[in-house]
């Protein structure tokens, strides 16, 4: 017997039929002897519905109120999935985030998860119920309702999987694992059987939508064994998320090099051009950004020849408008040249745990990317990825001609 | 400056157009001083929505998880509505039952409230917020979600107006107030400016569908000052509903001795006939029915010649088939030689705190039923009021008669 968190997406649970259809895996699960909790995302939609609602009224939707709004869409889907198991003859029993207690901060459509109570779901497992709980919102400390942002569903399955010590955190999505890039763009993209987290942690946080990135954090800090697999197959075995072990990788002869390819056109990038290049420059440009609770993700710096520095990073598009204004208000302070935004940007990663022992990987991307005369903009490497900002409209070549260069066709 | 609590329905918030008229009124208010608190429903349809979906999965829904789902619908207005005020400037925040502590039992889909924390409020309103509260809603003591019942915004609002101690309870509705009978029905019907809250309970109860029952109970136990208003209606004064005050009454020749006349099609009739007539038979039938939290309205009955009685109740429609149901069980214990249900029936009665000082008004009454060929099955009376029961399709023929007969129209 085992304890399972099986967190479905919104497309999973999108219809009536298709919770029905939940419930039915559900049920094979439970009939094996397993214990089930259930999390559950808003039904495919519904979010964008309230948010637009929500913004005909205010344009800039008060976060606060704006969570109280959103969190409803967990909340009818718990019902109808824990009614859905019921007809199945099964005992289910809904949970919202604030029920469970699963505590966060308070930033308000961005929130962190802090805690989580799992006394109560364990009791109600050991009496035979599945629990099914609302994913992607919590309460802060004074119950003022919060969200963790989008995808935080799997979020919420992972941290019950810690919280509760399963055995396996199943996340069953509309794709049936990860792949080494979007078959959207590469028809010949190939499923991975098993992807290391830290492949795994730059896949998602580049723009494989396949797990929050989040999530991904989550479970490789507490450990958890995570799997993503297509909710619309009956047995598919989905892409198990490994923890790395470099011996196996390098005694397998057969160990790609690249993993896959990441991409994403999400972010913006914000230059910051003639700063004085002295100490505590950097967090007096990023300190008033974090402060507005802005994620970064790309940072370069560059020294220039007159003893001032041009700075550049990125952040989620959305986020841009407010970021350039906070820095117009410290432009002054910081003596920056000039402040400039670009958002007809894409960033395209090969990711690879293979990469480390390889060298000429950075410089095989770089002349692939040159032979399609595409210029590139700002580079970012880690140990097993290398990240480049292009011009957006070169995004999906790239992409396929570095699937082609680094041999990642379907065999 | 006064403390009111405005209640709008469904109609009153049905668009974001109606929800941003609903802050404009609300911000005049608040400028001439007032401390307001703002009570809402799920916008229109939606709660048929939600309890349609669930139908979809569970043809008869689960009452914990069907008021998780339902609750969503004045979560989403709450957010709605306290962001239009704020973009007219004004600070305004949310609260769900559950988070204002709106403590109930634990009867799902119908709970009471027990008790209203009301110090979080009280603590916005001194600090100059307009407080948004979802109606309709609580929460037990073990932290599950319930609902009132339909129509169980009123009950929050005037619930929340004594705890408060405000100074006005404003129900906003798609009326301008109570009628002496519904204007659908008599095109005549004449708006009254102000109702006794005994003819109020008699006129809502029968099914003059402008204020809930259990509001206006709540109202009089907690001598909360309770007026009906139109939201479409910019300056409309509605109808004051009044503490009765029987030498005013009295003294007041033009008060008419009938103020309205109820009617409803919502009932269904229970006969319980041949039983034995022996003490404790009532119980023994209404017992059962009782426990199954089934509402029962009249009740009437008849001893006949033979030892045994005939006894007949009427409960709400959709629960006739679980009233039969547990009747039929016990049906052998109690020694009934028949149970019979008729779900064609109406009800309709005349009310007015005058007719106690008169006589006659029952003859006139079913002599003008008579004139016109309608059977009576059921008489019911109270000090105030004379119900029958009759064939469902001579309803509004019965109506029309009566307020012609009664001089009710339009002066």
């Amino acid at each position: 017997m085992a304890l399972i968190v099986q967190k479905y997406g919104g497309t999973s649970v999108g219809s009536p039929d298709r919770i029905k259809n939940l419930a039915r895996r559900v049920a094979r699960f439970k009939a094996l002897g397993h214990q089930i909790v259930v999390v559950v995302s808003a039904m495919s939609g519904e979010t964008n519905r309230l948010i637009n609602l929500a913004k005909e009224i205010m344009p800039e939707p008060d976060p606060r109120e704006l969570d109280v709004m959103v969190a409803t869409g967990e909340q009818v889907t718990i019902g109808l999935t824990s009614m859905a198991l019921m007809e199945l003859g099964l005992k289910a029993k809904s949970y919202t985030g604030s029920q469970v207690r699963i505590v966060t901060d308070n930033a308000h459509t961005k929130a962190r998860i802090l805690s989580i109570d799992e006394d109560r779901i364990r009791t109600d497992l050991n009496a035979g119920y599945v629990v099914v709980v609302a994913g992607f919102q919590g309460v802060d400390e004074n119950g003022n309702i919060t969200t963790l942002g989008r995808g935080g569903s799997d979020t919420t399955g992972v941290a019950l999987a810690a919280a509760l010590k399963a055995d396996e955190c199943q996340i069953y999505t509309d794709v049936d694992g990860v792949y080494t890039t979007d078959p959207r763009v590469v028809p010949e993209a190939r499923r991975l059987k098993s992807i290391t987290f830290e492949e795994m942690l730059e896949l998602a946080s580049q723009g494989s939508k396949v797990l929050q990135i989040r999530s991904v954090e989550f479970a490789g800090k507490y450990k958890v064994k995570l799997r993503v697999l297509s909710s619309f197959e009956e047995d598919g075995e989905g892409t198990l998320i490994t923890f790395e072990d470099p011996e196996n990788k390098d005694s397998n002869m057969e160990q790609p090099i690249i993993s896959g390819i990441a991409f994403n056109r999400d972010e913006a990038k914000i230059m910051v051009l003639g700063v004085p290049d002295k100490p505590g420059i950097a967090y007096q440009i990023l300190g008033p950004v974090a402060d507005a609770k802005i994620d970064v993700d790309m940072i370069i710096q560059n020294m220039g020849a007159d003893g001032t520095t041009d700075f550049t990073f990125t952040v989620h598009k959305n986020d841009m408008t407010k970021a350039l204004g906070i820095l117009n208000q410290v432009q002054a302070h910081i003596g920056a040249r000039e402040i400039r935004g670009d958002d007809k940007i894409a960033k395209v990663s090969i990711v690879g745990v293979g990469m480390r022992s390889h060298v000429g990987i950075a410089s095989q991307m770089f002349r692939t990317l040159a032979e399609e005369g595409i210029n590139i903009q700002m580079i970012s490497t880690s140990e097993i990825k290398i990240a480049v900002v292009i011009d957006e409209k070169y995004m999906e070549l790239a992409v396929r001609v570095l699937h082609k260069a680094f041999e990642l066709e379907e065999a």
